[in-house]
C-alpha cells in the first residue's frame, strides 16, 4: 500500500516568542520540521506534504532542504487541524493509498510506532496513535469500546468518568486518502473557537458504518514543543537517548552529560570523547579515535587513530585520516589532511591538502582568501612546515620540502627543498636596557604631573 | 515614608573556609554583599547602613563599589544580630522613617516582598518576614496570634507544640527606627551564648503595647549561604532562574544547563547562544545575535546579527556593531569593531578601533603594549588585513587599505595603499632532503650509542 | 601481620562492548585497576598479585606503571572467582600472613573499610565485605548467624525467606593465606556454569570448625563496573565526591558540575576555579591562584596568585611561580615560568624556561621542533618579547632583553640587547584599489559567465 505524508507545520507558535516559525527551532543541529520528516521516511512515502502557514517561506526551503520532492502547501488562514490536513486534498487527488498525519513539533516519533500505525490499517479504517499519559492533564481523551476507538473526547467536554481515562490522543492519524478527506468534509466548525479538528474524524468514521482504532505508544515519542522550555527539554531528552545509546555502542564518555551531539552524528567503537565536546550535524568518527575536550566538529570525518584537540575546531570539509594529530588552538576548513599528518598547535588550515606524515608548525596559517576569491593550498608528503609560515595560496610545496620559520610563501616549493625568506638578525647591544629607561621615566614624569 | 536599609555583613562565615569575609563570596559574579544592596535598592533607600566585621576594608570597598553613598559601621565584637543592628544607631540618629534589617549573605529577597513587607508596616509596628518551610529543621518559628505575631521562639527553646509550626523566621524586619532602637535597648543577653537576639524585638513590642506581625515569603528568597556547598547551590539557584527567564524572554538554548550568565546580563530574543558559553558581569546581547559554543564575554556589547566564536573572547571594552564575525581564537579587548567587520581566526585586537567591512586576516596581532604604556590601532573601512599582521601601535591604517601578509605595520597606512615588508623567498633546491638525512643520521648515531 | 593482596583483573567485561579489557577504563583519569591498587595500597602490603587474563599483556603494564613490584599472575581460563584466586598460590607459597582479595573493577572500597576487614580477622578465621543493598536485587545474600556468616547464598538459590535478607555479599574477602587456599582446594564446580566460586569459602570454613564473620561498608563503595553506562555512573560518583572535598576544603566554584577533576588533582585553598576546567594527572594548584573557565591542565604546578586561562592549556612539565599570568588560547608544555612572568595572549611556550618578570607577547612561538629533535629556549628576567617572536631553539635570551615584534630569533640575545630583523616598511599608494577593483571585475566577469 503506498502511503503519504501530510506534515502539519502551519503554527506560529506564539509561546516560543520567536520570529522563527515553531516547527524551525531545532533539536539537535536540524529544524524540528526535518526530524518529523525523517521519522515519517521510514514509510517510504510516495507523496509528502507539508502544510505551511506562519513563516511559510522559511518552512518551505527547510523542508525542501531535507526533502526535495516535498511539496508544500499554504494554510492561509488557520482553522484548526482539520482545516489544515484539508488543505492537502488538492495535491493528493490523484494518490490512492493511506495518508499518515504527522505534526512539525512532534519530534520523536519512533520508526516502530509509524509501522505498527500502518500495520493497524489491515483491521480499521481509521487509525489513531495514543499514548498511556502519566499525567493526562488536558489532552484529549481516547474512548475505547473494546479493540474499537469509539470517539476522541476533548478534555473540556469529557464527563468526570472519561477525564479517569489515561489513554490519550496524540493527533497522529492514519487512513485511506479518499475516505479521510471524504471524512474531513462532514467536519463542523460549531465549537467555542470556531475551528475544524481532526479529532472529531474517528467518530465521524463510526456513524458511517466505518471502524476506528488506536494504537499505543511511549509517551516520550509524542512529545509536543509548544515553548522554549520544552524545546530545550526535547534537546535534553534527544541528547540522554544520543548519550546512552553511544554508551551502548562502545564509545568511552567519562562526562556524557558534558557532550553535545547532531542528530546524524556517528561514532565508532573505543572512540574516547573527553568532556565538553560539541558535534554539529554531519560528522562521522571512526573507531578508536580521541575526540579531546573542548573540541567543535561540524561537516567532517575523523579515521582511526587520530587524535583531535584539546580546544581543535573541525569545519566543514575537514578529512582526518588514519592517526592524523589536530592539536589546540586549531582550525582546519574544507581541508585533507592525509595519514599520520600533525598540525600541532595555534594554526589555520583552510581549503588544503597536507600529505602523510607533514608536519605543520605552530602559527601556520594558509591565506586562502585575497578579499574576493578563495585559493587552495597543497602540501607534500614527509614536508615540514615551520612555525608561523604563510601558505599565500594558491600554492604548492612538494614532498619532502621544508619552509624556514616566519616564511611568506608566495611560490611553489619543490619536492626536497627549502623556501626561506628571513631577514638577517640584529642584536643592537643595550638597545632594550635603553628603551625601558627612557619608557620607565616618561611614565614617572607623567605620574608626577598628574 | 523614607526607608533605611541596615544589612548585617559582619560575620566571618567559619563554615566558607576562606580568606575571604562571608559577604564578599560572589553568585553569578557579584558578592552576595551586592546583590543584598541590590534587593534592597528597589525600596529606594534614603539611607543604606552596612554593618561590617570581619574583613571590614573589604567590605568597605565592596559596599561603596556598589553605592558609594552607602555608610560602613564597624561592629568590632560580634555579639549577635540584636548588638549588630544596635551599631547602626548612630548614624541613623537623625533619621525619621522605617528601617528594614537585610543580611548580606540572604541574597535572593525579592523586590515584590520587600514592598509587601513595606506596606505591612501600615497596620503594624513590627514586621517580620517569615517563610513556610518545606523543612523548619532548626530554624526560629514564628508564633502567630490571628493577624499579629506573638513571638519568635528559637528551636531549641520551642514546646513540641511550637516545633510543629513551619511558619520560620527569615531575619528579615521592618519597623520605624526610632522604635526599634528603643526595642532593641531593652534586648537582653541573658543566654547561653550571651549575645543579643534581634528576634527578641517582636515580643518585646508586644509587652510594650506595640503591634507585630509577619508576612510569608517564598523560601528560596531566603536562602542563607553559610557554607561553600550552600554557595554552590544558591549560585545553582540564581542560574537556573535566569536560565528559565532567558528562555521565557525568547532566548534560543539548546544546553541551558551548560549557560552561565552574570547577575546583569542581557541578551535579545531570537539569540542563538550554543552550549558552553559563559558570561562575566556587564554584557548586553542585541537580539538576533549568535554566541556560538566555547565563548567567554565579559564588559562587551553585541550588536544584531553578530556572530560569535566559536572559542571567542570578549573582554571589556569590546564594542561589536551589527553583523560582525568574530571567530575562532579570537580575543578582543577595549574595541569598537564596525557593522559587517570580521575579524575570523587566531587574533588579538586591543585597544583598537576597526571600520566598517573591513576583514581582518588570521593571526593579526595588534602590538599595544610596549612593556610601559599601552598604545591605539585604528584600521578604517573596507580595509583587508592580510594574514598575520603585526600592528604596532600607535599606527593607523585607513580606508580601503590593505596590509601584505605578515607585514610588521610601524608607520600609518593612506587610505588605498598597502603596506608591505617582505623578503623574497627562495628556494634552496635539495636542502631540506639533506637537511633531515643529515638530522636522521644523527638521530640513528645517538640511540647506537645508548 | 603482613598482609598480601589478590586483585582479580581478568574478566573481558563483554558488556562494555570494547577491545580494551574491563579493568584498564579509566575513571578520573586512572585505569579502574590502578584505583583498586591504590585502595588496598593503604595496607601496606607485602605482596601485590594482579590476576589477568583477557589483555593480560596491557593489564600487566598497567599494574605495574601503578606498582613496578606488583606479580602479574595468568589465568588462562577463566573458571570462576575461586579459581582465579587459586592462580596466586604459588606465587604466595611462602608468605605467611593474611591475604585480602579485591576487584580490578571494584574501584571505590575506602580505606577505612579495609582497614575493618582487617581488623575483624582477630575475631574470625574468614570476613567477608558486605553491604546492606537499597535494592537487593540478584545480589548473592550473607546469611548471618548472630554474628558469625553461616553462609552466602547465591540469588538464584535463595529461599524466600533468604531473599528477604537485604545484607549482600560485595566479593571482597579476608583470610589467612594457608588457610585460604587450603579452603579453595575443597571448593568444587557441581555447578550450571562449570565455576569455582569464591564464596563457597565461608560456609567450608564453617564445616571444618572455623569462622567466618562479615563487616558491612557503604553501598557505593562495593559499586562494580560491568557496563559503559556503570562506568559513566562511577566516574559521576567519582567527580561529586571529589568536587564535595573540595568546597569544603575552601575551594571556590560557581558550577562545580562543570569541574573535572583527575583522581589525584590537588587545589589549594581559596583557589578560584570557573566553570569548565578539565584536570588530567598530578596537577597541583596552591592556595589562591585563579584557574578561569575553558582551561585544561595536566602535569603541571600552579603556585599562590598565579591566574590561568580562560583558555589556557598547561601540558606536562609546566611549572608556574607565583603570580605569573598565562592567557588565552595559549600552551604552555615543559616550561618553568618564573615569578610575575606573563603569556597572555596566543602563544606555544615548550621546552622553555622564562625569568620572572618577563613579558611574552601574543602570538610568540618557542619552535623547539627542528623535525626530529626537539631543543630548549632560554629568556632571562624582565625582558621583553615582542609579538610573533620567534624562539629558533636552542636559543637564550638574556635578562633585560628586548625582541621586536615579528623577530626570528635564531642566535643569542645577550642581556640588556634588542634582537631585530625587519624589513622596512613600504606603502603603495593606491595598490589596494586597484587590486580590489581588479579582483572584483573579475569576480563580476565570472558571474556573467555563469
Amino acid at each position: 500500500m503506498p502511503t503519504a505524508l501530510i506534515i502539519l507545520a502551519a503554527g506560529q507558535g506564539t509561546r516560543m516568542n520567536s520570529e522563527l516559525p515553531k516547527v524551525l527551532h531545532p533539536i539537535a543541529g536540524a529544524p524540528m520540521l526535518a526530524h518529523a520528516m525523517r521519522a515519517g521516511a521510514v514509510l517510504e512515502p510516495e507523496k509528502v506534504v507539508v502544510i505551511a502557514g506562519h513563516g511559510s517561506e522559511q518552512v518551505r526551503k527547510a523542508a525542501l532542504a531535507f526533502d526535495e520532492s516535498a511539496e508544500i502547501v499554504l494554510q492561509e488562514e488557520q482553522l484548526g487541524t482539520g482545516h489544515a490536513v484539508a488543505q492537502a486534498k488538492e495535491t493528493l487527488a490523484d494518490f490512492d493509498g493511506d495518508v499518515i498525519v504527522l505534526y512539525g513539533d512532534t519530534p520523536f516519533i519512533s520508526p516502530e510506532t509509524l509501522e505498527a500505525l500502518v500495520a493497524a490499517r489491515a483491521s480499521h479504517d481509521v487509525v489513531i496513535l495514543g499514548f498511556n499519559a502519566a499525567d493526562p492533564a488536558r489532552y484529549g481523551r481516547l474512548v475505547m469500546d473494546g479493540d474499537d476507538l469509539a470517539r476522541i473526547v476533548e478534555f473540556k467536554d469529557a464527563t468526570d468518568a472519561e477525564r479517569k481515562i489515561t489513554f490519550c490522543n496524540s493527533g497522529v492519524l492514519a487512513a485511506d486518502a479518499k475516505t479521510l478527506f471524504d471524512l474531513l468534509d462532514a467536519v463542523g466548525n460549531d465549537n467555542a473557537a470556531g475551528e475544524y479538528y481532526l479529532t472529531d474524524v474517528p467518530a465521524i468514521a463510526r456513524d458511517r458504518g466505518l471502524t476506528a482504532t488506536a494504537i499505543a505508544c511511549d509517551e516520550a515519542e509524542t512529545l509536543g514543543v509548544n515553548s522554549r522550555t520544552e524545546l530545550a527539554a526535547a534537546e535534553a531528552a534527544f541528547q540522554a537517548r544520543k548519550r546512552a545509546e553511544s554508551l551502548e555502542n562502545g564509545v568511552t564518555m567519562a562526562a556524557p552529560e558534558t557532550v553535545f551531539f547532531a542528530y546524524d552524528t556517528y561514532i565508532g567503537r573505543d572512540t574516547v570523547i573527553e568532556p565538553n565536546v560539541v558535534f554539529g550535524p554531519e560528522v562521522t568518527v571512526e573507531s578508536g579515535a580521541t575526540l579531546r575536550a573542548f573540541s567543535h566538529l561540524e561537516g567532517c570525518h575523523v579515521s582511526r587513530g587520530a587524535i583531535v584537540g584539546p580546544y581543535a575546531r573541525l569545519r566543514p570539509g575537514a578529512e582526518l585520516a588514519e592517526d592524523v594529530r589536530i592539536g589546540n588552538f586549531v582550525e582546519v576548513k574544507n581541508a585533507t589532511i592525509a595519514e599520520g599528518a600533525k598540525v600541532n598547535h595555534l594554526s589555520y588550515v583552510g581549503d588544503a591538502s597536507i600529505g602523510e606524515a607533514t608536519n605543520v608548525g605552530a602559527g601556520t596559517i594558509t591565506c586562502n582568501y585575497d578579499g574576493v576569491f578563495k585559493h587552495h593550498t597543497e602540501i607534500g608528503a614527509r614536508s615540514f612546515i615551520g612555525s608561523n609560515t604563510m601558505l599565500v595560496a594558491p600554492v604548492k610545496v612538494g614532498d619532502e620540502a621544508m619552509t624556514a620559520t616566519g616564511t611568506i610563501v608566495t611560490r611553489d616549493v619543490p619536492d626536497g627543498a627549502m623556501a626561506v625568506a628571513r631577514t638577517r638578525q640584529d642584536n643592537k647591544l643595550g638597545f632594550a636596557r635603553r628603551f625601558f629607561d627612557r619608557l620607565r621615566a616618561q611614565k614617572a614624569r607623567k605620574q608626577e604631573t598628574k
